[in-house]
């Protein structure tokens, strides 16, 4: 009798979750600023709702109760509900409240912070945030089995530890030392690349990003886009938000944002509508996510395939000359190795620099090998050894991004598994799918999107990371497939 | 102590009911269809969340306990909280469940009945529905002390009865019967009116749709105008969501129903913010709204004043010939009075006859005097002796409207309430405001809507209607208050 009920709350906490997502949306997307506030009380209600439900007491109780269902899924789901139900009540209220309250003050703090480059104003803020997330991972991790760290990765992407990431990442190291200035080399001796001529209107650019996610695959009559300061995909399964933003000078932003995006929403549309609104069926963590849209906007759209098809598209609808939107010049312009300061703003080989760096302060920061203190200086260093340039400021260092400002540790490595996992999805669809870069020149996804379905979006939380890859490609995360991506079209110049 | 924490209870209901709202206008105005069944449980599962915590065991034990607070916002606030818990509990749940499948029921083969101006296959099901609203209607009046049909008109618009009601239509009734052949003497000795030319591009008029609703007062900071097929105002009072539907060959439609909602929505707007979020801080009711979007679209904005200044602008706005933008023009295109089958296409003098005739109507079919099978009869007799008109077929007559089909009985009367509460309300503000009509010549409705502020929207619901009237005008509805106007316009001509 329990797990039917439990199906039936977990359906609820779900529905109320998707209630939040549509909010959520409407806030980035549609919102006038004068109603931030009655929206932050909406959002909070809410997940006070979902929280409450799936900590009750009736909850606990149907969960011990509950006998393993005799199929794989319910199985399976069944455990992931009473993991959800044990990190939700692994920390006391007043924890979850003082890292409520931290993480709003830091936050605030490092905003202006960050603009006027002053570490040492927010360094207080982030040592009680640092503190408190010592003090919740160290509880999630005994009451999950794992090491501190991992118990906070877990929340964004079960099935991989730090263990597993530190070795797929000190391997990537010494892959990028190697090939980078190879790449550099490289890009040195080739033509340099015609910008696009432009200006591209926002209507226009919008038609396109439009007709190209349809094309890749997303069903309007389930999705919508829209325009927001940050793009994201957000929504519902059935009800798809992605969101992006037009720069008339360069259509590439919004461009590859909303392909990106398309990945996400394919993910999302995909999953196994059997199990909707159930633990199983959701998507199986943030690095497989990102997994989703990498393999659309860098394997599938950024190949010579794709955009031996996109420029003509593109030429189409903007006008003007025909040779800047030859195959050899897009790619010149939008493969290129650089090294840079900015992580959002780095490109598919350099990016993991990016996240490892970030992975390893992280990791320091929460074991108490590292103080708050000694951020800039060991971002400096980091920074040289994977990248060989320092930040000039703190502002292109340890203050660009949100995440620790926020709470969120244990995010970072999503990316960069993320971009290993598509890279090695996707030379397994080729292996499988015979005929995909073909329709890849005609613009046309449908047969890596098909496979991906398959191997992928319907398996839902069925596995965890890397059981996932290992039932889809044959192996775990083996980050050769990655390398071997960006060797021919960085180093080698193919792709 | 049991008022802060019911205080808390309420908000926390209010906050549940603002997030249905903003889901309510995004499927109305921007989800994609594929979204709608999640849409439907997201908002069940909301509006559940809301109706458990109003009926929960420790709101009736809070309620009994909490004592009277001394200020008259606090007590009626109080009052207001048990009667609406006093709703919510007097009926039982599976005569709530019956009501929910019977409506749904009813609503869809309706729409489908409408189609085919088949009755006889709506039949059993409003049927139905309606012994569901007497049993209803029985229970709720027992509990609250009041008549049954009482009962049902109290859940849209408290401080008025049937009773009331009866009185104030029967005179107007009897003004239209002598009014509207004197009206229809002058309309048709006038000059016929010239069209508008056209065509209205929808960006264009929607453009100015905003610009004269910001004149009009409304805050963009706090509000947005989108698209959807039946225009309304939604959202909550510090983010208003109103929506228009464009028609490229009348701008009439889009323009003055947005002016109509911007009426609704400064309302909203200007709730009493110290009560926020409590019942004596929600609006005072549907009849009560509706004379708010009344005073502004009828009373105010097809003024002579308000058009002798509104027609410049359109001219400006759509070029062409200046003279269809004439004031006179302009008076004669969009003030007259037509006998017609259809309410929502009926003009403001004959608008109430369509309204007394349901009326009468439903209030029979509650007391069980009339029975549905005899609607068509009794429908094409009301008709005959309020309009002298019998419609063609029920497509156009009753089976015109939704409310009945989807179990809204005790609704109807609300909106000529309104429109007879908005002729009164705008006499007292001219009454009371120097320089209201020169300031609606110059486009301004500042003074108005300040008055309004202040003795309508920031009373809140600490008056039920007719006190309401009674404190802004010094007494309780009087008709002879529209008529008057009715006359001025309709029957001489001047307004």
């Amino acid at each position: 009798m329990s797990y039917p009920k439990l199906v039936e709350r977990f359906a609820r906490i779900a529905v109320i979750n998707e209630a939040q997502s549509v909010l959520g949306w409407d806030a980035a997307a549609m919102m006038p600023d004068g109603g931030a506030d009655a929206r932050g009380d909406q959002l909070a209600v809410l997940a006070g709702l979902a929280h409450e439900s799936l900590t009750s007491p009736e909850t606990g109780a149907e969960l011990c109760r509950a006998e393993a269902p005799s199929d794989a899924w319910a199985e399976a789901n069944l455990a992931l509900m009473r993991h959800r139900h044990r990190r939700a009540t692994a920390l006391p209220v007043t924890l979850v409240e003082a890292q409520e309250r931290a993480h709003s003050a830091c936050e605030h703090v490092w905003r202006e912070a960050r603009r006027t480059n002053d570490f040492a104003a927010v360094k207080p803020h982030l040592r009680e945030v640092v503190r408190l997330a010592r003090e919740a991972a160290g509880r999630l991790g005994a009451t999950l089995g794992l090491e501190p760290y991992d118990a906070l990765m877990d929340g964004y992407q079960p099935g991989i530890t730090a263990s597993d990431a530190t070795s797929v990442f000190s391997r990537y190291e010494k892959f990028l030392i190697e090939a980078l200035p190879s790449a550099e080399a490289r890009q040195a001796q080739s033509e340099v690349p015609v910008q696009l001529p432009g200006p591209f209107p926002s209507d226009r650019q919008e038609a396109l990003c439009r007709a190209l996610s349809a094309r890749a695959g997303l069903d309007y009559r389930h999705a919508r886009l829209d325009r927001s300061a940050h793009p994201f995909c957000g929504g519902t399964p059935t009800d798809l938000r992605i969101t992006t933003r037009y720069d008339e000078a360069d259509v590439s932003t919004a461009l590859l944002g909303v392909l990106h995006e398309t990945g996400h929403a394919l993910y999302e549309r995909g999953l196994p509508v059997g199990h909707a609104r159930q633990p199983v069926g959701e998507a199986a963590g943030m690095a497989v996510h990102e997994s989703q849209s990498l393999i659309i906007e860098m394997q599938a759209c950024r190949s010579d395939a794709y955009l031996s098809w996109l420029g003509p598209a593109l030429h189409q609808a903007f006008g003007g000359p025909a040779e800047p939107y030859a195959v050899h010049n897009l790619a010149t312009l939008w493969r290129r190795a650089e090294r840079g300061f900015i992580r959002t703003e780095a490109d598919e080989m350099t990016y993991p620099a990016h996240v490892i760096m970030r992975f390893r302060l992280e990791r320091a920061l929460v074991d108490g090998s590292l103080e708050v203190g000694d951020l800039p200086e060991a971002w400096a260093e980091q920074s040289q050894m994977l990248l060989g340039i320092t930040p000039p400021s703190d502002t292109q260092g340890c203050l660009q991004d949100i995440h620790w400002y926020s709470g969120a540790f244990g995010y970072f490595p999503s990316y960069t598994l993320g971009a290993m996992a598509a890279a090695q999805l996707f030379a397994a669809a080729r292996g499988a799918v015979p005929g995909l870069d073909d329709a890849l020149g005609r613009g046309d996804l449908q047969p890596l999107v098909s496979w991906l379905g398959l191997h992928v979006h319907a398996q839902g939380s069925l596995y965890g990371f890397n059981a996932l890859l290992k039932q889809a490609t044959g192996t775990v995360l083996d980050t050769g497939w990655f390398e071997r991506h960006l060797r021919l079209r960085y180093v080698d110049g193919i792709g």
